[in-house]
């Protein structure tokens, strides 16, 4: 079994340290596959296909849209970006765990479609000061986008009880212990398809 | 976190090798407390109360379930059997991890009341002729027990992906390692009740 991988969604504020935990466990927990937007906005310079984004034409997009292929989509200034289940399925089929790195409604859309082999984490700091702090820290964001943060962060700590777990990211170390051992178990997760094919073959063999 | 305990809920056929499995693992995933049942039948020679049943009279029996203090319960030949959730209560305000060995309707009854702290597997034979085989080698059943315990055992296993585990018992170290893994993890569940505490600290010390 699990042959087939499975799925772990990492949610949680920017600042909550997503990107530092999963840099600790990544080489503990097998072969993973991060999954990545799919957009039609022109490739620029320094970026790469199937590194930054997926770069497809509009007509792709509208024919994955079109056959249910996207997790979730939007149109933003003119270009579309989205979640497609295709690179996904793919992973999948490898036996890898495809992680998500999304929002609250991005955590429902995967369960949606995949809920049978997803684990979902929420990561956040302790508290929201703590959360100001280390976005203040970053020098890179504007106040405007540290607003914007600050807001979501807020919106989305309200939805907490629709994950699996929660970890508290006080402790980088003890953070990263949690998560190792929830992405570990997360693999063991059997989807539907293989339950039904081993009931069958469980009844079948009593004839 | 996590202080407050959590649930895993075993079911899968008599035969199924639950209880091997566990005494695998019982040494390595921390304090925990098997729940067993509550009933009103008159204690035997050889039982001890809070080993092999909570023995109560009818009359508290009865008050519990007008207190709704059963996750589930049934009246057989005259004597009440149930559930009591009190035991548990007390066990995961002590930070154990509490063990259910039952039922695919007795999984839903406890998700049902404890779904935000609960873990669950499906335990079972690869096959139903391996099931038979290892009924038929404990002398002790009947063949009119044998063939409820497989009649149940078809039903069940329809009901598969109710639960978040499947473990298919074909070799006890293998199984004991994919059950340690996941009972592990089920205690860093946190409950709905720790959330919202969380989340109320968490915006208090913004203001």
């Amino acid at each position: 079994m699990n042959k087939s991988g499975a799925v772990l969604v990492l949610s949680g504020p920017s600042g909550a340290g997503k990107s530092s935990l999963l840099n600790k466990i990544i080489d503990d927990i097998g072969e993973c596959y991060f999954s990545i937007s799919t957009t039609t906005r022109p490739i620029r310079t320094g970026e790469e296909e199937g590194v930054h984004y997926h770069f497809v034409s509009v007509e792709e997009f509208k024919q994955d849209i079109e056959d249910n292929n996207f997790l979730e989509y939007a149109l933003v200034h003119g270009n579309y970006y989205g979640t497609s289940i295709k690179p996904v399925r793919k992973a999948l089929s490898d036996g890898k765990l495809v992680l998500f790195d999304i929002d609250v409604q991005g955590n429902t859309a995967v369960n949606n479609r995949l809920g049978d082999i997803t684990t979902s984490v929420f990561i956040t700091p302790p508290t929201l000061s703590e959360l100001k702090k280390r976005l203040a820290g970053r020098s890179t964001d504007s106040q405007e986008v540290m607003d914007g943060r600050l807001k979501m962060a807020k919106r989305e700590i309200q939805r907490i009880s629709e994950y699996d777990f929660l970890i508290i990211n006080d402790d980088l170390q003890r953070a990263a212990n949690l998560l190792r051992q929830i992405a570990i178990t997360a693999r063991m997760k059997t989807p539907n398809n293989e339950i039904n094919d081993f009931v069958q073959k469980w009844e079948d063999i009593e004839q």
